[in-house]
């Protein structure tokens, strides 16, 4: 699963926002805030992409409070965004929009 | 969030089963298989269940195998299947089905 | 578990952080900087206070970046640090000994 | 970390299981029961397992009823016991003895 740390920049990281709904660029690292409907649906979430940082051997930084997860992405070793970090940004989407289906059905 | 363990029993019973598609009743608990779409999906589900067990204070007996989780439901304090189970299956199925969605998503 | 939330200032405060090593106050709230051998501890450590949280229905804000976690408390409905607050903490820390033992041992 | 699947029987097999106290075999499996201080301190150590076996794409059987988690391991493709299930089995032996400091600390 690990790609080379090959970093994104110009056109390419721009192409791959587009496909990053609510992700923005700051301090060189793919931001995003997601919220959820409580706590545990938070936290499960935060459990889901833990499991993918250790297959992937990738970290997030990221802050919680309650219902909302602040998360910020960039390849340590590569000084900046990656394949890597896109990948896991989409990851956390992914899980995210699950854990807002159940939201809306509980 | 704690109802005190009134057994279920009779008609009570199978009307609170009649909203509980999979579930069944084993040796006066009930039971259900999950199947979610890889390990990933089958732990953070059990992470949202187990902050759900311990705010409850109510616990399952599970088994997980990769992508499947075997779950029996009962109260041991009452000697068979209650409310409580009734609120903690109805919790699992919730918590399946955003995982789920995720699964179709992915 | 749940206690009332009486705010503790002055002298109870600090008779309360003596006994909290490394904590400290900050803008109104108890603050530590918790590391581990490796995210896996971290994120371990990570799942045993999300437990306790919904236990207490009591959540930390906190900041994990691999092996890091920092950590504010307070209470928001008392505007302040109450005894569920110095309760967490020194959870935080009983769970944080656990992990740094394994460390040590692994 | 990945390492071919070997299998292991006769005398390397019973070398192995000395250095694992507790383990024992059981149709094919090395099986252990663990028992913890209570349900946080059981999923705490299960969520840490949880991350080492996506990390090793690896993944075992497990049974968990409140403080008690009864585990089955071997690897499918090799048709009975490895180095990876010695490797987790030690793994999960390191994980509990951190769990156990904190009961006794606690």
């Amino acid at each position: 699963m690990r790609t080379a740390p090959v970093l994104l920049a110009g056109e390419a990281l721009r192409r791959a926002l587009d496909d990053l709904p609510g992700w923005k660029l700051g301090g060189g690292k793919l931001q995003k805030e997601f919220r959820f409907g409580d706590f545990n649906a938070a936290f499960g979430w935060m459990a889901r992409v833990a499991l993918l940082a250790e297959r992937m051997d990738h970290h997030p930084e990221w802050r919680n409070i309650w219902n909302r997860v602040s998360v910020a992405l960039h390849t340590h070793d590569a000084g900046g965004v990656t394949k890597r970090d896109i990948d896991m940004a989409a990851a956390m989407d992914r899980y995210a929009a699950a854990a807002s289906a159940d939201s809306r059905a509980g």
